[in-house]
């Protein structure tokens, strides 16, 4: 505290990695690539989590919990599944520890496992293999199930929240007796990922599908929504997959049908992960620090008195507890800072450092006017207003806020995003201004990996959104019957 | 379904896991030890969770994620914790899988750790060298955190929920400037589960601090609930550690205290896991299948049409979902179930296995008499009720049947507890009818151990509750200060 952040002009970089240090959300640990997410930024998480738990059981699921151990002959079976996560895979090969004669402790050769453990890096192979014993009939079907867990994917370069060995993450798996509907599924759990982005994360993003070479190992389709940073770089915010009977045939799910046939089940698989809490802090934040939207901020309102003695914080105090058990009564979380041991500017910065949507302050004079001062902190403007007045006027700026912000969300997006059909106007783009990149491509994965090598930038997704548009490919000429989204991306 | 379930006097071990399977609360996976987790048995323990939560938020915790992996040096640090779970280790060696020359995938040779990883059996040596940093000052304390997560101990005998290798749990780390201050904080947490054994899930523990050669690896004090089972053994609910400077020590935890002095910090521990829902389950169901207190019920009320053809159905239909409609306003969770695939007597068998507390039946004579017909769970008794009073009666009887199950919890207990002073007649009891056995113990490890040899019983605890009373030793025939616990335990 104290000490201000790196300015986003100066390196975005080191500003979004003080960013995250400073306002206690999160920090390495002494395991590598292995993050501790820190009280206040668990408290993010959990409201995060709470809201999209809502909207997966209002939308018919349910929760479970699977093994965290995959064998490694399951991660086998399906073949592109093997081979998109076989080099980042955590192996448990021995299930005990023993003195050694030297005296240290060291893994005992003798408690070696027949057959090595993966720890999940996500769960298809093991629920799939579950699946098999839950579904026989048609009337078994559909399988509507989530699990909220852990997940370990040994990434070489890790960065806080945005791409870490461990993460936190929930999955969801279904199983369907027709294709449509398993595409039904996939399509709607990425409309639910991208309403709690925009309605609660207060974040815009485009709905959109994966191109081949980005797909979800083991998908026919993946679906994303892809969301801008305030660097111009795109951040993957939440991926929906449709699976076909890829699962269904690596685990020899079959059911039997109204009409008594033996057919393959089909599948989805959705998730989004504490990658968001990166997405969510890149999205609104600014040179004071953490900027959140009112629905997702664990102290919606501090109330900092500026008194001096013990006589006037107790006149304050008085006033202030009022004004906060009546907004704690609209549902709004308050805090009332009466620590002595740091000044009022001290609380005002560590508020903004911690991202607190309304900041109240009372002072003698405020006393004996009847008014209080509202500070916002997405606007950082300041108003004084009537006691009287307060609590409706906080109420009302919790909806301006969050709808503030995600206008703001908004508006950046467009104004960072071009269309283009000029390769050396793309490059410049790319390089100079970066955002998303609207231009027509010929399909395929040559020209995608080409364009990647000599300008960093990929395609995010074929968005879903849009009328089509037919065109010529801005790299090799071909015809092109849609404008994709390329952008450089986290 | 269907089938009915061993009875507990035929096969008490036998009714326990066809109940866990039958009841859809959980299941065992092809990975050894490891459990799946079922959608009805987990919406059982997130209301188990959620209840827990709010009361270690109540009492000031905060939550925090800490890493999956323990560093093996770690765990090795504090001298008695690697002693009590080295033998019970999952152990990462590796962090890359490759294809091999004949096929097949491999663990890459070339990707050994350099230090190996043990998945954490609980987190005291991952969380200890992670508050080294956070705590300078005095200021800096208390530290109080909780986190929710899975552990692996690699036990060899494993029971669905009771004794896995994988289990879900909550462990709170605190972190105090005085001993008294930690030890308040571990008689603290004890009572709070306490308090949640007994008023949520209706079950009544004793409060007890265990003996040395049953305490928690490092602690040097350890605090339980302890349950009584049906068939008259003991279930540890619930530990609260006091570990004094032990884990300070072993990570070097020092802070400077209000007079500059460098002093080494007290800690305490404490978890409760999914055993909960073993302890739960062992309480109060019956042959019938699962009895549920209201208060963890995922389905607290179902209602069942009996009717001949659709127009009757709909007739019905209207009236169970006005019904259900106003006990939902009361908060209570209702399940009408209108599905035409099975016939009433299959529905009530269906909702008894599952537990649900309170069936409403509804047919065409009820329409005509303005009568419904309501059937308690833990009582299986049913009566017939105005319509117009079904929803007070019901909101009532959701009180009256946890107060129920609570009473006939304490009076089991009560029952089965025996004070005892002669050592023929304790082995005798041992071995005829269980229960707690309130015995005379010298206080020495050797009597401790020679008892269970010979008896199989140990010292669940040594009771907070109750008076004090001089005595000899039941083995030994040594003073003793205090009666003592003794049962068989799962």
């Amino acid at each position: 505290m104290g000490k201000g952040i790196t300015s986003r002009a100066e390196d975005y970089s080191a500003w979004y990695n003080e960013l995250v240090i400073k306002a206690d959300l999160a920090e390495n640990s002494d395991v590598r690539g292995c993050m501790v997410i820190k009280p206040y930024g668990f408290a993010i998480w959990e409201k995060m989590k709470a809201e999209l738990d809502r909207m997966f059981k209002e939308t018919g699921h349910v929760n479970a919990y699977f093994p965290l151990f995959i064998p490694k002959s399951y991660l086998s079976k399906e073949a592109d599944h093997v081979e998109g996560f076989a080099k980042e895979c955590a192996v448990v090969t021995h299930y005990r520890l023993k003195t050694s004669e030297s005296g240290g402790v060291i893994v005992d050769p003798e408690a070696k496992l027949e057959e090595e453990l993966i720890i999940r890096p996500t769960s298809e192979t093991i629920i799939w293999n579950t699946y098999k014993k839950w579904i026989q009939s048609y009337r078994d079907l559909p399988i509507l199930i989530n699990q909220w867990a852990n997940v370990v994917r040994w990434e070489m370069r890790t960065r806080l929240f945005l791409r870490t060995a461990e993460f936190l993450w929930q999955e969801g798996h279904t199983a369907h007796a027709t294709k449509e509907e398993a595409i039904e599924e996939t399509e709607k759990m990425l409309d639910v990922y991208a309403e709690f982005a925009e309605q609660f994360m207060a974040m815009k993003v485009q709905k959109g599908r994966k191109t081949e070479s980005e797909r979800f190992a083991g998908a026919l389709d993946t679906y994303c929504i892809e969301a801008l940073m305030q660097d111009g770089k795109a951040l993957q915010a939440g991926t929906s997959h449709f699976l076909g009977q890829n699962f269904a045939k690596a685990f020899d799910v079959q059911y039997a049908s109204k009409e008594g046939k033996q057919e393959y089940v089909w599948a989805s698989s959705w998730g989004v992960s504490t990658r968001l809490m990166g997405a969510l802090i890149m999205s609104h934040s600014d040179d004071q620090g953490l900027v959140l939207p009112p629905k997702l901020a664990p102290i919606q309102v501090a109330i900092v008195p500026i008194y001096k003695g013990e006589e006037q914080l107790q006149k304050i105090a008085e006033v202030a507890n009022k004004i906060a058990d009546k907004l704690k009564e609209q549902g709004i979380s308050v805090k009332f800072d009466d620590r002595d041991t740091h000044k009022p500017g001290f609380k005002f910065a560590e508020y903004e450092l911690k991202g607190v949507p309304v900041r109240l302050a009372l002072g003698q004079r405020d006393l004996e006017n009847g008014t209080i001062e509202i500070a916002r902190r997405d606007t950082l403007t300041k108003e004084s207003c009537d006691q009287a007045d307060v609590v409706s006027k906080v109420v009302a700026l919790m909806k301006e806020i969050q709808d503030n912000l995600l206008n703001k969300s908004q508006g950046f997006q467009q104004t960072n995003s071009h269309h283009c059909d000029d390769y050396e106007e793309f490059k410049s783009l790319i390089n100079k201004e970066g955002g998303f990149i609207y231009a027509h491509w010929d399909g395929t994965s040559e020209t995608e990996e080409k364009i990647k090598n000599e300008t960093k930038a990929t395609i995010r997704c074929i968005p879903l959104e849009g009328s089509l548009e037919e065109g010529k490919c801005i790299y090799s000429g071909k015809p092109s019957k849609q404008r994709v989204i390329f952008a450089k991306a986290y």
